[in-house]
This record gives C-alpha cells, structure tokens and sequence, in this order.
C-alpha cells in the first residue's frame, strides 16, 4: 500500500533525511512512503514543459496523491493555529478521491483553545468567541484543527493522533507519526 | 452553473446576510452561489444522524461542493499568513474532482513577503529564508498563497484575483469578489 506523506516536513533544513526516516517508519509497518520530494515515475509529464517551478511543484503533488492509496499528513500546527495550508489542501485532495486521510500532530491541545491563545478572544452575550476583527472562533473542542480537517478524517475511516509535547520538538519527535503510521497499517490491511 | 462560496465568510457576526450578498453578486452575473450555510436538497441524508454537529457540517460541505459546477473561494489571509484552513481543504477538493477552481483575496502582498513579516526570517548562505524554526520560507512571489492553492487555481482554468486593501477592510469589500465572480462567469460559460 502506497502513502502519501503530506506536511511542512520539505521545509526542514535537510528534507531528505526526513523523507528517509519517514519512509523507513512505513517500511516497518509494510507500508511504502510516498514523498512531495519523490520523482513522479516515469518524470514530469511534457506537457508541463514550460510552467514555473512552483507550478510544477503543485502538479507533481497531486499526481503523487492520485497515485497513493491513503495519505498521512502532518497536522502539527504551522505559523498558526491551523495546519500548512498545502497540507490542508492536499488531505481535501485526497479525501474527493474517496480513500482513507491520516493525520498526526505534536500538539494536543484543541484547535479552539489555541486559536483563542494565539488571538485574544472575548466571550459575547450569545456564547459566541469573537476575534478582534469579530470573526468567530470555532468551539468543537476537542477538534484538532478546522472541522473539515478533523471530519474528513473520520469520515475516510482514517485517525488522527496527538502528542502533547513541548513546541521545541514540534519539528522533530516522530512519535505521533510512528503511531500514526501504525494505525494507518492495520487500518488500511483490514480494509484491502 | 451552480458555484460554492468557501470563505471564512461564514464565521463574520452576520453570516446569513453576508451569504445573500454573495449570491446577489453571482445572480447578477448569471450564477447560481451557493452557501456552506444552505440546507441541502432534501436535508442531510438520515445515515449521518448521531454524528456530532462539526462532523455533519463538514460532511455537508463536502456534498454542496460535489453538487456544483466551480468553486470560488475567499483567500484573504486568516489569522496567518495563509487562507483559512476550512477554505483550503474545500479548494483541494473541489481540485481533486477536476472542476475549475477560483480564488479572491483582499491582500495583494505576496505570500512569502506576507510570512516574512508575520514570522520574522533570516536568509541563510545558500539565498533561503529560514523562521525561527529553522522551517523553509518559500519564495514563490508573486504566488498568493502556498503553492498548492495557487498551483490549483492556474490548473483547473480558474484565476485569482486581488485587491490591495488596508486590513480593516479585509472582511467588508467585495469587489475583489465581484470581479473574480465575473471572470468566472465568463471563463465558465465559455468552457460549457
């Protein structure tokens, strides 16, 4: 079983190696890592000849996804409350293709209250959290991140797993993913 | 041709009026907007009964987009330098199901400029960014936005379109939005 392994992890320092020790995790559970970082098989069809790199970049993602069974996707928080936003597209990617969506996190705490941390909220007459500029926070605590993250993940049949560790080693502990990974494995096992 | 409307819209103090707004703009242009805030034909299907109310609105979602032609989503930035997370996975998978895809956003900044000044970064040896967190800034510009989002945009047929507006009128003008709902209408009816 192919996995696409969606997250900022491309953007470390050395994105290789992490793509590694990612894909030598799946390989301990019998499943197969699919990297961002990955040539498509085959390379980049010709008719991309020509479009920027970002561009490319964009495609070559999206075949990837098309080409996987399920996808893991790093849900730890991101320069805000809120996963990467090509994470978060790219689990509503997969999710329109009708297969299983995983997610893991190295923050346990629920998307409200770290929403309400990061923009002071204030508590009107209808219950309602407002930020400064009024826009309403979200309060389904326990949820992890945005309803459509954490529902999409339900509704595939997938998991998302937490740990709550200190924010120094949101970029580096593999526990969350190993678990992930491990869950992903017996699901998608007893599924095929 | 039916239209999904994504956007953090629904979560301003009246998000009801908000959404009559927009499906104003998109009657004048010969569309049909629909709202993440509508019922669906014939109510949610019973096999969804018992599902926690974040979970039946996702799933809600999901089948408003599956059951329209195009999707324009509001890309202003949220609470960080990218697009609300709700917005993004409904972009993605309205991408995955191969239908145009629009964007519009009240801030032209350019994305990694956008992060840079939200997440003050350094450039290393080697001409990257890197935040504090040693995490890669990309530096597509002039991309809006991850290169995920904007990547699908140019894809699907769709565009995006800006305006450069002071913060305080993020949620308030529309014209972005009337002008992006045009160039839909226009690309639309040509494609169909």
């Amino acid at each position: 079983m192919r996995v696409y392994l969606a997250g900022p992890d491309v953007f470390l320092p050395d994105p290789l190696a992490r793509a590694a020790a990612l894909k030598a995790i799946c390989a301990r559970h019998g499943l197969t890592g699919i990297s961002p970082l990955d040539d498509l098989p085959g390379g980049d069809p010709p008719a991309w000849e020509g479009l920027p790199e970002a561009f490319r970049i964009a495609r070559r993602n999206e075949a990837h996804i098309a080409g996987c069974d399920a996808l893991v996707a790093n849900l730890t928080p991101f320069r805000g409350p809120s996963a990467d936003a090509g994470t978060v597209f790219e689990l509503g990617f997969m999710r329109a293709l009708g297969r299983p969506v995983f997610g893991w996190s190295n923050a346990a705490t629920p998307f409200a209250v770290r929403t309400r941390a990061a923009f002071p909220a204030t508590q009107h007459a209808d219950g309602t959290w407002r930020d400064a500029e009024g826009m309403l926070v979200e309060d389904f605590a326990p949820l992890g991140d945005n309803l459509m993250i954490d529902g999409a993940i339900a509704a595939s049949g997938g998991v998302l797993v937490t740990r709550d560790l200190p924010r120094v080693a949101a970029w580096s502990s593999l526990d969350a993913f190993e678990a992930c990974i491990q869950e992903a494995a017996r699901r998608l096992s007893s599924a095929g």
